[in-house]
């Protein structure tokens, strides 16, 4: 069925074809146009709810992709690959890659919060990926055109470990293995000469990971979780 | 393709059956197998990419039925719920409601491990999410059966609150609001007279969300965390 509003409907279809979904007759664009209402426009009928849809759907594709073409990897590196692709700088990225900011709708204010524009981006691209699924309660509108962009990027990932937020791989993996989160411990080093001037320990069940330093607390964190997640063996054992 | 292993398929089909899976011929026996091999018996061929896979799956098993079920919940409230459907403790007991521990191939030493029996069998539980999801590319060997258990868990958890695990519901929370994790700041009183000698904080971004006592470190965090949780208004602010 489609919608009321003859020119939200040709809004709607036109990001479908830049998206490049196959098949543009089983979508149900009461949840698409749902899936791109921000809070601020409608307290109660907005996005939220797609996008706690979406959140398990986008994590289900990137575990898929990555079972079907990585099959030989550890699965320490599945969790930290896939704890970039749907993270929000990830999401927002290919969100702006279909101009999704055209198609969503957001009143005064917010849209003038240009800080909160990633985490916005990354909600709503989650959201028409929860709509999209629950248009046919499968993945085959999503993965066409969702499946290159997840291996492009788990290959370049893969490649370049640079890429990787250590903190945000680390956890994930912590998480999987032992649900427990490791802890950070920061000092502060009041020497003028050192621009590092922050230390950060990571630490997991009494026992310390790894530790960094850096000019802010969260690069010295990043540089102590990059120290304990490259020092887990192939064996997952810190 | 049924397996090799004659015995080994008649007890995979005794499994399905038990489970209530509508149609058999649909599943990849393969898959399936792989699901209950622990990591004791192989290194390689194990069910641990499968569970990686069945994490995903089982999150967008409980999202889709908040969705269909409680349309009018808060997210906040949905993110709480689904929590505990998808902890180790709920999939464990789901698992064991099953009988999975007797289709579980376990090597010698693990399988003395009573402790650590509840995360394995929730793993292999989400495993065989895993298989039966890869071997339709949908939910459809899944819901049927899953949904009640869901169902019913929701409604019992939404009825008595104090079922939930506070303390991982604020973490689902501040993670999907704000991207970061709660903090707590345990303190031990040494006096004797008092039972509850620890005290926690919960804070966030720099503010104080909550306190509780506890006999406990674990105790006196989930109270805090609890105080915290419950203080969230309707418009997801603390």
């Amino acid at each position: 069925m489609t919608l009321a509003y003859p020119r939200r409907q040709r809004q709607l279809e036109s990001l479908i074809e830049r998206l490049g979904v196959p098949n543009k007759d089983l979508i149900k664009w009461q949840l698409l146009d749902l899936a791109l209402i921000h809070p601020s426009v409608s307290e109660k009928a907005n996005y939220e709810q797609l996008e706690f849809v979406g959140d398990a759907v986008v994590r289900l594709v990137a575990a898929q992709v990555l079972w079907e073409n990585y099959s030989e990897f550890p699965v320490g590196e599945f969790a930290a690959i896939r704890s970039v692709l749907v993270s929000d700088r990830i999401l927002a990225k290919l969100a702006r890659v279909y101009g999704l900011e055209l198609y969503l709708q957001v009143a005064g204010g917010a849209s003038n919060d240009r800080a909160g524009m990633e985490s916005r981006l990354a909600d709503a691209f989650e959201s028409v990926l929860g709509a999209l699924y629950l248009s046919t309660n499968n993945l085959e509108l999503i993965r066409p055109w969702l499946d290159p962009h997840f291996k492009k990027l788990a290959a370049e990932i893969r490649l370049d470990p640079a890429r990787l937020n250590y903190k945000a791989a680390l956890q994930e993996w912590t998480q999987g293995q032992f649900k427990v989160l490791p802890e950070y411990r920061v000092t502060q080093n009041h020497s003028q000469t050192d621009k590092n001037r922050f230390e950060a320990e990571v630490w997991l069940n009494g026992e310390k990971l790894g530790w960094g330093k850096g000019r802010s607390i969260k690069s010295a964190e990043q540089a102590a979780a990059k120290v304990a997640f490259l020092s887990i063996d192939s064996q997952g054992k810190p």
